[in-house]
């Protein structure tokens, strides 16, 4: 019998939705085995749970690490913030700078430099919009995680119009890849900021007010529509509105593949919230109201929203300043890889989400959706050593200062009182974080492509 | 007791869903009296209806007799081919030439001209597009009996993007007035014309293939999303597919007011129409499959699917046969409002629709929608004395060189046996066709907008 | 042209869901004519509407007017106040006495005592249960208007189990005509009444405790699965539960013929009204809730709920107040047939239901289900010419002192003011209400038994 | 480490829906870990899996072995069969004989006998019916599995009306324990056979006949109701009907705690067999039609039917030719324990089912509907050792003469051909079948009780 690397015992083992005591042996960075604790061998390298939860490594499908300067966020304070907040993988989104991935080429370019640089293992989208849908195809090759597109016309992959979108559509069912998409109506968003201009509003609420439930409604319906003809594998990111849930579930129950995210912010933030923090908690698409909330716990709860993802969007604190006065110039988005975590835990206290549910939504079903299982995403034998453990008595407040993010200033919940927190992040069997405290290496993370690839 | 200046004695009054054994006294074109044929008084102009159903007049809703030139039909030889063609009101769409409707001035222009040539009642639509929103209201003023936009970029009353969509919907909203809307989204039809178009596809069935289902589908859902935001009145023109009808009665269901017609060319003609008769079976939206046709019968039956209109849009033969060896480059459209009729009532001895069913789809439905009811679409006292007389018993041939429309040479349906006839129309109490022959005189028809205006 | 025997004038017609102007002329108690004002010829006996709405004759589609003695109603007291209430037709029930409908001879002995004492025209149910199914079918010949069964084990009409049940749906399916079934699971509501009783509870809460929704829920779905299995007609009567709606409307949309009505005591009663008036508010099924108040009004106003009917059922004020201390002594049911109009003018007036579907309710729609359409039911040239003449703006307070019905002393509605009044009832041309006094003459009403017969 | 008492290796295990290449430790009976090969220590004890998959234990939570003699079957040759068939627990039904279950002395009775006999581990079902109602409560303290009512009266644990299955349902509610229910309308049973006994038919397709599917659905509607209100966890055992897959579904939509199994007859033969093998294919509720069979595939597949069971009823030969010149004299019902997992496999292998949801079929939801999972129905640390390990590949024929029920000659599949065939079954770490042959031991199999009690 081989010798395990690592051994972790004493824990409580979340697999799928059982709970059992035991602890896990660890052999080249994989699960050789799951047993009982008297049933695991002694080794130099052990770690005892101490009863608390081991859950399958958390992964943040959805955040931008590589947005337009170092300033903001790279992929060694990005994937420290992610180590951090308790997630063993994340997926970058194209980025919007001069680098962003819309080709093989850049795909591969921006994989060294995140070698180089990440503490946890990290899977690239490609862009895949109007300028490079022949370049969709060489990405699946060179392993991206999936596409991202905008139906919003302001970045290097965004579509103009249904045609473009259509394209798009059809040429990433062919890669068989999830196609994410920013979905709200471009059109509608426009008119109804430009009217909203025009009576002179630069307030905050204006920004919530020029992007009604309508506009996200509206392109999902498309968005299902278009995919089903086409056979794209349409994911909805950042799903915010109470209408877009049962729209999914219809589209479920007739058998059509499709996927929807929701994000923290839309989980525990209203349009209040931009009242009092202003531009900081301007994001796309708008934070909403209480039965939009509700109505996303409850799609989340009985799995029709599929999964959580934080969105994780940095900004400079002058980028956002530019908003103080006049709502329109602060850019969209917020940090939040860092607090997902403990922030949803909170919840799981709260009785809000079963644990088993959490783990799902935060690790399992990312993993099935971005074709990653069962390398990622489950507690098997065979699988990537990666987990994360959560201390569920665990007490603490959310300190802005603290956060590893560079974007830590523009946090929506400093000071937040948060109960349950992760406590360590082990990556193919290297601790990574413990107690809160970043202990892995730069440049440990690992590429992840789809096992299909 | 005022002596009446018609009675019709004998029928089968068609009243509702029943069917009343009696007659009809009218006074100053309008109804005075519905009554026993004992209880009629003895007048000299009386019809004997011999038994034969009387239906309300018969509206056909959706006309183009004003499209480009004189050569292919003006209001004179359409308003005969309706008068023919059992029809006692007609709604002609905002025409495509310079005489458009697309203000109040074009509206009275095209009124006073109509009101000199028409043998039967008209209402005029206005188009509603982006050029000409703001003149919307000022329509709705002059008598507009509703709004016609296309969502195909080809006309002047077209959109080119949501934003123009949404600001249609709002201010046809504020008129009240329904905005008819031709739902193929323009995107999807243009790239799957040019992929046929590069694939060298010239013949007919390309032209369906051009438009498959979704096309239509994608439009009908999104017009209900924003029509609802908006508080626009959506109806569907010329329904063609299957998945519209439960798209209609969900919306239906959940209390919109939306509503939807559909045309003979849909409901009896399929794609292998085009193999045959090729560019003059060429009609937007195109000749669809069995299951279609099945899917809007029932709908109809079921009153899903509100009303029956012929979209009759004449061309000359050169503009079709230019088709001939390509099809886009053939002119879409059809010819119809005399022969629909005729088509329908072989239907319904063929027990597809009831006789009350069909009359509330070309009638009292129509006036409903349209806001004219009772004056329209009713056999009731104070209604104008508009009535259809249908001989259900008679057998014919349509012979298409014996069409009032100069399109006759168009006609899908030359040769076609039909039973069940239109044998007698009556607009405010004046016979203006007998056994298929029109009697009436030209600027005989009013105007008709709609009551509330 | 004949001369009219009668002529209404200046009504506001209801006319399906229009309101026309005008009047009728009235020849040999038949409607020779519908007609404006100025189209009517002036006659001897002439009746000015006073712009008054004109309803079709009202029908109160369940009385029981032979309940066991006269002392408590009779066919002459219960139409005197049927007539009184502004209806012209009544159906009773078989009568729970000796004299009972159980087959053609009781039936028509039944028939020439009512033909000898009642003012309005009246149908007959024939009892359906054990102890006569084969005298079903000769009880459809001899005119039953349909047939009562009773789940609850307590009448001569009732089954003991699913296989007298489902011979007695077969029977009746045979003869085509309604099956109107008091809907209660007997077992269960002799299983919470004995619990209760056990625990020594008297009050009359209980009774409404003993019979929970579930009880009328079980049995609608109950009766609609074998009414479907078996081609039964199944009409349930007092429907008192908001669940019972969705049923309803559930098996309506799958296409199976089904109806319902319920009562006044459902619209306008709680359980409440239990505690206040005890005994005398003991009525099966029991007074509900406001959400299942709520659930009946959005029924019958989108047309899931059929029809009204009062269930007027008599007693001596002696069978009511042995209940006093113990509710269960007390005989179920309550006398509603001389208020049930204003109380629902007094609804219709504050914007619950229209004017046009209160007659649709209460007269159209009760004529069609028991095929006594359009003889009655109808403002139509041909039909009986039964009329209801109602103000809408007059106001009154219901004295108990004051009615017609010999129960006046059990009504639950002394006191209560109402706004909208009958004031006219005329059946096939003879005025027998006027401003509330009854004017018509014993013996004047007719038997009405389905035209299909 | 402890040393383990039993390792396989090189197998694939089914994880829920994943399939995990490895072996299992097993110490104490109890999975010790699931582990890689290599990371497996070597035992003395040893099992070589060659690749085929290895199932948690399959569970057959519906058989009747102790019948009425041990003539036709006793726990020896069930259990025996059992094992042959791959199963590790059988779940037996109270009983028809003066040993029924229907008190916890009856129970404790019958546990002493099988646990002196069984090869495999067992549950126990206590009856519930009107005689022992106050018994229940016992029963589920002596570790019932469940109960078992049923609706038709010929049993010692059946109900004779809705007031016996409202107490039954009731009391079994307070004990959180299933109530299995054979669900069929006894009234309409009786009903409709009477009629075809009294027109003198003997035939086999008279029993199907006399027991169309309304029997089934109408019963299943109001379990599900009254299970509703009294809190009853109602399991719907042999669902045979296209009906009841819908019923199920809108129950569980919304949130109902109701769950069904199917059989293998059920899935696999028509109302044909009964003209085949007459009496030998009475069964209750009868074979069915082509329809229900899909609709019970689709429903088990989608995962709305819940579970897979086989209702081995046993039989004489002499009981079942009695039916032989008249179907009514046989006895209902057919020996399936042996058969049904090749059968099914051979499902699997043609693509009608998954691997994985056929163990969760079988295993799984099995023991999470009764209350034993995690110890029964996983592959996890700390369950049970209980396991099927099957060859899909395997081809064979099933031959009556080679099984080990007694009502071997009673078998509806003799001659079948099947692909897919149960190699080895593990109960708590012991071999009790070894290709096909039973290896166990008498007595070995032991007493399983829900956990929670």
């Amino acid at each position: 019998m081989i010798e395990p690397d690592l051994v972790i015992r004493n824990g409580r083992l979340v697999l799928g939705d059982s709970v059992v005591q035991g602890g896990i042996a660890v052999k080249d960075g994989k699960i050789a085995a799951i047993a009982a604790d008297a049933a695991l061998p002694r080794v130099g390298n052990e770690i005892d749970a101490h009863g608390n939860f081991v859950l399958p490594g958390l992964i943040d499908c959805h955040v931008h690490f590589s947005r337009i300067t170092e300033e903001t966020e790279d992929f060694r304070s990005g994937t420290q913030a992610a180590a951090a907040g308790g997630l063993t993988t994340i997926f970058d989104m194209p980025g919007s700078d001069e680098k962003a991935v819309l080709d093989a080429v850049t795909l591969d370019d921006k994989r060294k430099e995140a070698e180089s640089l990440a503490f946890v293992d990290f899977g690239l989208f490609g862009g895949a919009g109007k300028g490079n849908i022949a370049k969709i195809s060489e990405m699946a090759q060179a392993g991206a995680i999936g596409f991202k597109t905008f139906m919003l016309r302001e970045t290097s992959y965004s579509v103009d119009n249904d045609i473009q979108l259509y394209q798009v559509l059809e040429e990433t069912a062919r890669t068989g890849r999830p196609n994410c998409i920013h979905a709200e109506n471009p059109d509608l968003v426009d008119y109804f900021a430009q009217r909203l201009i025009r009576a002179g509003r630069k307030d905050p609420i204006a920004h919530a007010e020029s992007r009604p439930n309508i506009c996200e409604v509206e392109a999902i319906s498309r968005l299902f529509l278009l995919g089903k003809h086409s056979g794209a594998r349409v994911h909805i990111v950042h799903m915010s509105t109470k209408e877009g849930v049962p729209i999914l579930a219809q589209a479920k129950d007739k058998g059509q593949t499709v996927s929807a995210e929701t994000c923290p912010q839309y989980l525990l933030l209203t349009k209040e919230t931009m009242r009092k923090l202003g531009p900081y908690a301007k994001i796309n698409p708008p934070l909403r109201e209480e039965d939009d909330i509700k109505a996303l716990w409850d799609g989340l709860s009985s799995g029709v929203v599929d999964i959580i993802a934080s969105d994780h969007a940095p900004y400079t604190k002058e980028e956002k300043d530019l908003g103080r006065d006049d709502i329109w110039k602060a850019g969209p988005g917020n940090p939040g890889v860092e607090t997902m975590v403990p922030l949803l835990l909170t919840k799981v206290n709260e009785g809000r989400l079963s644990i088993a549910r959490f783990a799902e939504a935060m690790s399992t079903r990312v993993a099935r959706l971005f074709g990653i299982y069962p390398k990622k995403g489950s507690l098997q034998v065979g699988s990537d050593a990666d987990f994360t453990i959560v201390d569920m008595r665990k007490e603490s407040v959310i300190e802005a200062g603290k956060l590893y993010t560079k974007s830590r200033a523009l946090t929506l919940y400093d000071g937040w009182k948060v109960k349950g927190l992760p406590i360590m992040s082990v990556v193919r069997g290297a601790v990574v974080m413990q107690e809160g405290k970043v202990v892995g290496e730069e440049g440990y993370g690992r590429f992840v492509a789809p096992l299909t690839s």
